[in-house]
């Protein structure tokens, strides 16, 4: 394959992921055809199934798109020196990035979680970063609690609350703006969560 | 009209109710149509007109009855007495009767918020009740710094912040079980909480 060929295939594949984007907000991911996404990315459907064997494998393609970014920017938090505590405000703090990053996909995140409920393979893919979070997190609560900065609650449960507040804080947010914008109050939230965390008398 | 009449009325009525569940719940909003909601009911086109202009209408009504249950609920919780913080906790002690009440209707309400973002008119639906339970936790949090038994937070963030515990656990248990149960989790989220938001040294 030749370095121009395998730029224009290159350029076609971000080009479907995009008009998919367009056409799967628009008009929600099963009223959406192949058809369209071709006629928005301007490609044939030759094309389109060069790349994607099915509309449901872009789909995934870009939850698992979404989630590198997210992943990218926990991996770069967690790098960071400090104390468990702090760690955990370092990553609220990133939400706003996150919801930015995720703008007028929100409505697309929505869909996610709604096709996860109808199709075993897409639960599949939406679930099993939703528990690598509460794992990181729990492992992040007990070494707080190792440190002796946080008190001795469930790891698991103070990992599923972190994870409650970031998802509903995101869904108020996208409801509050019709999906524009979000995540401008979640280190406030976590603050709260934070503070009951805390080892009675450190404070 | 005679009362036969009426009993048999109100009978389509709560037919076609159930029957929209179901389908929406199967194939979405934007799939479903008005003609299999009534083959599904058992009813005529006709029958279906005469109790629902629109099947955006019928859709505002199921969550207007799925938000009735919920605020007798939450009001027979606040006619008790007892302390700010205790009537906090014995509202979220209803979550997995909430729950409970909402087996097998948890897609649907991932298709109000998704519908929301679309839909002027199913947006005002969905915003109007999120608002006034933030304004209620607010003023149950404000009655507990009156109390002296809430730290002095801001009432309008601790609010969003059980709202948001709220709609993350209901979304995370929807996903674990798949729209089967959830709520289990929630009374525990809401003590984390609670703790944060305690008055250093009432403990």
């Amino acid at each position: 394959m030749s370095t121009a060929h395998q730029q224009r295939s290159r350029a076609t594949r971000a080009r479907i992921l995009e008009a998919a984007k367009t056409c799967f907000a628009r008009e929600g991911y099963d009223a959406a055809s192949v058809a369209e996404i071709c006629q928005q990315a301007g490609v044939g459907k030759g094309g389109f199934y060069y790349h994607f064997p099915s509309k449901q494998a872009l789909f995934l393609e870009l939850l698992n798109g979404w989630l590198a970014e997210l992943d990218a920017l926990l991996a770069a938090e967690q790098a960071k020196a400090g104390s468990a505590p702090n760690r955990l405000m370092a990553m609220a703090g990133l939400m706003p990035q996150v919801a930015q990053a995720a703008v007028g996909q929100l409505p697309l995140f929505l869909e996610y979680l709604l096709q996860a409920l109808r199709h075993p393979s897409i639960w599949k893919a939406t679930i099993a970063p939703i528990r690598r979070y509460r794992r990181l997190f729990a492992r992040l609560v007990a070494a707080g609690q190792s440190e002796g900065a946080i008190r001795q609650v469930e790891a698991e449960l103070a990992a599923r609350v972190i994870v409650s507040l970031a998802l509903g804080d995101l869904l108020q947010d996208v409801l509050e703006d019709r999906g524009r914008r979000g995540g401008r109050q979640a280190a406030g939230s976590l603050e709260l969560l934070l503070t009951g965390l805390e080892k009675k008398g450190t404070a």
